[in-house]
Order: structure tokens, then C-alpha cells, then sequence
């Protein structure tokens, strides 16, 4: 085997060609559930720290590779680095998560915004792609990410997490034309951020719009999926050879309007079969996805099982990368991901060329 | 007009005869956005005093009533009332929300939990409702209610609300015999507790499946949907008469197979367009929602605007119940409520008999 991206596994599958067996990678992969990630984040001090830090971003992002055979690395960092960079005072509190000191609250907040560059406002992520990429062995690619403008404009006016999103989806409702350019705004920063990102080193980029299922269809579409279709362009017009994935948590509902903003791959949640997405959006993308995460916690024999649910469901066509359809929890034994590892690969593997189907 | 249940527009749109104006209630409509409930809830020092009293429950029951023209009320009570019962130790912590002392997490604990007499062991429930309904204006329906099987399985089993329902949904991929046990017995108690309502002068029921959305399409049908069904005929066969409507909130995606269950209605979130949800259910079902609550949050324009939508959504067609898609939340100014009331009224109601359809 060659040891150049050319052979990525993950970049293959994302072009929806053919694979001898499905690439995988886990979503929250470089985290808490892994006893080193743990001791190199007690060693920053903070998560802020560490997400800061290039060497330390680097370590953590490598973590799980040293540990599975996984076909791609995803940069360590947070959604919220952008609003952080804009000034509004991110920090996090104890069993609290993320708390906005300067949340935007208002028509007049969202026009007070500054703008950003990213290459010289957010150059720590940066320095960390470009090492990450040089430590980083040659066939894994590298994903870079950014948070959706919805989802992150969920904490700039929440100014934390919420559960009804009262505000943000308030705002929607009560001054929908500052919304939508607190969208757009987001939207060019988050483009411009990506591209920074591949200039950088990354091979690959994910939006993470996790909080896209908390909205009408109509609010979905006008401050969701225009400002993704948005990013999507800016991308494809500066860096066309580069894969985009999006991923909108809890919006089954949308997998079609997502297939047609020209991205190249769909993350998809645990509520859908995944043989059911990619019939509905045919030859378009390809898709990423989607074992429950709960599984892993559960024992290797469930491990098994939900995933060769998963493979057969999506059946023996090009374009799968398998992946959880959330994030990894911190309570999973990193046992239980080499059995996921391993039973993906056991149960994807294709017969070699020339051998015969039956062979034993 | 008669002041008899046989001219309440709510029971006529469920069985989806044509009314002069769409009815409607709220979810939590009797709660904590009223003033005079959290006088009462004051007053009983606790939130388990009152919905353990029946004087108290049938007056925060009928609070929303005496505001606004709903056109049902539905009992004050919680999901957990039945295993509180059942001894596993209910209690409300402040910020935190209901806690079990004693969580169910094995087979042994789930073949350990004992049986129950709703009649004789949820006595106070259905003295409330006796109470409700003597109380009531004759032509106005009282709902009774239960948690699904599953969501109240969640509480059960995490011990307490969760976010990614890690012990509950890990029973299911580990012990799924137990798991299917404690939904039939938790769906044998639910049906008995809600024919027991009924005997006590509920004259709808609705189950609240509010989780039924984290669950994969397989544990959704196995654990969820079959549960409901259990319920769904065990009540139909003792209480024919009785409509049934189930919400299963961010389960969009199995409208369908809920409208096949025999219930006479379907709960429909904000996630969806009403309107296409009716075309997905055709004939079968009558539909109740689905305006985001957050909507009652901001001003009179913009609830104008959206129960329009809603409205319009819907179409001309009988069998249409405006409600929220969730429950109303404590922020909402009860001024806001009536906006919406009188909103519905006005875009809902169809021209008198006889009179000219363009008639000022």
C-alpha cells in the first residue's frame, strides 16, 4: 500500500468510489473517553488551553490514532473559536459547559459585530492544522470543521447552552432581518475560516450543525440550509478539490434539500436507516454515519450486531464512511472501539480481485 | 348553542366532522406562565402536593379556562405519577427536575417492580378528575393522560432526565428481553390507569411519548411504537368511545405508522408542516399542533403571523386541533395567549350557513 492520500480510504469513499472495505472515523474521536486525552488536558489546565495550544491540539487529535485504525483525524478545537475570536468572552464553568461573558441579544448586538480574519485572528488553529498535518501520517487525511452559523449563533444569543432555544429561535421570530445577517456574517467568517483551514494543511471539512433540528421547516431552510449553501460556495469557488461534509443533527427531514448544496458528503443521525438516506438522495453524496454512540457503551456482542446493521444497511454501494451518528461519550471503554473497529472492517471487507466470492 | 360534550368542537374535530372554527388548547396550558398557578403552587408548598391533591389540581386545571376560550381542558397531574406509585421514590430537586431514590437499571430490578391498581393506588388522580369534570362547563371535554411506556421508562431508568439517555437506551442494546418486559407491563399499567381516568370522567385520552425521538427506527418501533399500540387497543376494546391521541414529539418520521395504531389523533411538532403531515396520514387520523411555543415568546405580530401559517398550513379540511407543538413555557406573558386564542379564531372560522361566502 502506498502512503499517499491518493489511497485515502476516506477521501475515496467520500468521492462515492469504489472501496475494499468502509473507512472509518468517530465523531468527538480525540476526547475524554481516552485515559491520554485526559492526563494531556489535566496537563493544560483548561479545555481552553488545550484547544489553543498547537502542540497540545496536535497530541490530542493524534491520540486515538495511535490506539484504532481509524482513516481520518479530525482537527481538536471547538465550534465556538469563532465567537470567541469576535470578542464575546468565552469561557467554561463546571458542569455548566460553555458560558458567552458578552452574549448578542439584540438587532443592535448582531450590527456592533466585528469582523474577523481568521489567518491572523484565530492563527492558533491554524499553526495547529499545519502540525497536525506534518505529524500526521501521509494516507490519513486531516478534517477541519467549523460550527453551522445557526448552531453557533445558538450560543453567541443564548450565551450558553439552552434547551428551548428560546432566545435564539425568539430572535428569529421577533427581528428576522438582523437574523439572517447575523447569518450571512457567520456564514463568510465560517467560510473564510475553512479555507484558512485548508490553506493550512486540511484535506477535508465538516460543518457541525447540531442544533439545525430544533427548527421549523421554514426557519431550517431560511437561517439553516441557506447560510450551509452559503459556506458551501464560498468553499467550492476558492478550493473546488476539497470535500465538504455537513452534518445536521436531527434533520432527517432535510436529507434531500442537503444533498442539492453541492457538498460532497452527509453526516446522518441514528433516527434514519441509513439504506433509506441513500436511496432518498441517490447518486448525489455521499454518506457518513450512523451507529447509535449509546451502542459502544453496551457490550462487544451489541457492538457488533448494530454495526453489521449499519454496513447491510447501507448495502454494497460506493460512498459510505462509517462514523456515529453523535459524538462519542466519555463513560466508553476504549475497548469497546477496537471491537467497533475491528467488526466495521470484518464486515465491509470485500473479496480481493480474482479471489473467488465463496473463497475461503 | 347546547352546553352538552356533543356540540364540543374538540371531540367533533377529532372525529373529523366539519366545525365553524378550528378548537383549540395548549399544552401546559394550565402551568407556570399563570400567575394565579403559581399562587396555587405556593400555596401547596410543593409541586407533588399539588398534583397529589385533588382540590388543587382541579383548580390549576381549570386557571386557563377561566382566562381564555380553550376548548378542552386537560388534567393537572405528571407523567411520573405512576412509578411514584409503583415505589420508586419520586422527588423534585430545584434546577434538577424529577429524581427517582430507586432507579430500575437491571432485569432484576425490572421483574422486582410490582404490579398496580390505578383505581386503588392512584386514588388521588382519579378523585382529581371526578372533581375536574363535576367542576367543568358541561360542553367542555376533559383530557386524561399518561407518559408513554418509553419515556417514562427513561425517568425510570436514568433516574432522572437526561441528555443522551446513555442508561436507558444502553438497556435496550443490552438486555433487551427485560426492556420488552418493563414497556408491556408499564403499557398494561398505562391502559389500566387511563381506563380508570375514564371511568372517573375523562372523555379523551392523550400519551405523551416525549422521548420516543432519540430512540433508532428499530428500538422506536420494538420499544415506542409497540408499547402504544398495546395501549392504544387495550383501551379501544374497554372504552370504544374513548378518542385516543398520541404525540410522539421528533418522530416526524413515523407519522404513518402512529396513524395506523386506531388512535383517533395525532400530536405534531413544530418540526413539520401540519399540512404535509395531514397529506402523510390522509383519512386516518385527526391532527393536533403544531406552532413552535417559542412563537408565544415574542410579540402579537408575529403570533399573528405563524398561527396563520399553521392555519393555512392545514387547509379547509376537518379534522384539524390548533395546538403548540410542546408545552407552553414559564416565560410566555399570558397577554400573548389571548393574541394567539383570538388568532385562531379569526383566521379558523368559516362563513355561517347561508351566508354569502364573500359576505362582509
Amino acid at each position: 500500500m502506498s502512503d499517499s492520500l491518493a489511497d485515502s480510504l476516506f477521501l475515496k469513499a467520500l468521492r462515492r468510489e469504489p472501496v475494499h472495505r468502509t473507512p472509518m472515523w468517530m465523531m468527538r474521536q480525540a476526547g475524554r473517553y481516552l485515559p491520554e486525552y485526559r492526563q494531556t488536558r489535566e496537563r493544560a489546565g483548561s479545555f481552553l488551553v488545550l484547544a489553543k495550544t498547537p502542540e497540545l491540539a496536535c497530541e490530542v487529535t493524534l491520540q486515538p490514532l495511535r490506539r484504532f485504525r481509524l482513516d481520518a483525524a479530525i482537527l481538536f478545537s471547538d465550534i465556538l473559536i469563532i465567537p470567541d475570536a469576535m470578542g464575546l468572552g468565552l469561557g467554561f464553568e463546571t458542569g455548566e459547559g460553555p458560558v458567552f461573558a458578552r452574549p448578542v441579544r439584540s438587532a443592535a448586538d448582531i450590527r456592533n459585530l466585528p469582523g474577523l480574519d481568521p489567518v491572523s485572528d484565530i492563527r492558533y488553529v491554524m499553526d495547529a492544522v499545519t502540525l497536525i498535518r506534518r505529524e500526521l501520517p501521509a494516507d490519513i487525511p486531516l478534517i477541519g470543521f467549523a460550527g453551522s452559523p445557526w448552531t453557533v449563533a445558538t450560543y453567541m444569543i443564548e450565551g450558553r447552552g439552552s434547551k428551548d432555544f428560546r432566545l435564539a429561535k425568539g430572535l428569529l421570530y421577533s427581528e428576522p432581518e438582523a437574523a439572517g445577517e447575523l447569518m450571512n456574517h457567520l456564514a463568510d467568517i465560517t467560510a473564510d475560516y475553512l479555507l484558512a483551514q485548508v490553506e493550512a494543511g486540511a484535506n477535508a471539512l465538516m460543518i457541525f450543525d447540531t442544533w439545525g433540528g430544533v427548527l421549523t421547516p421554514d426557519h431550517y431552510r431560511k437561517f439553516s440550509l441557506e447560510s450551509l449553501q452559503r459556506i458551501t460556495d464560498r468553499v467550492r469557488s476558492k478550493a473546488p478539490e476539497i470535500p465538504v461534509i455537513l452534518f445536521s443533527k436531527g434533520c432527517a427531514a432535510h436529507l434531500e434539500a442537503l444533498a442539492e448544496t453541492g457538498c460532497q458528503g452527509l453526516g446522518v443521525d441514528w433516527t434514519l436507516n441509513i439504506g433509506e438516506a441513500r436511496k432518498r438522495v441517490g447518486e448525489k453524496v455521499a454518506l457518513q454515519g450512523n451507529l447509535d454512540p449509546v451502542v459502544l457503551n453496551a457490550g462487544p456482542e451489541a457492538i457488533r450486531a448494530e454495526a453489521a446493521k449499519v454496513i447491510e444497511s447501507f448495502g454494497p454501494h460506493p460512498g459510505h464512511i462509517f462514523n456515529l451518528g453523535h459524538g462519542i461519550n466519555p463513560a466508553v471503554p476504549p475497548d469497546h472501539v477496537r471491537v467497533l473497529v475491528e467488526a466495521v472492517e470484518e464486515f465491509s471487507r470485500k473479496p480481493e480481485k480474482g479471489s473467488p466470492a465463496n473463497g475461503v
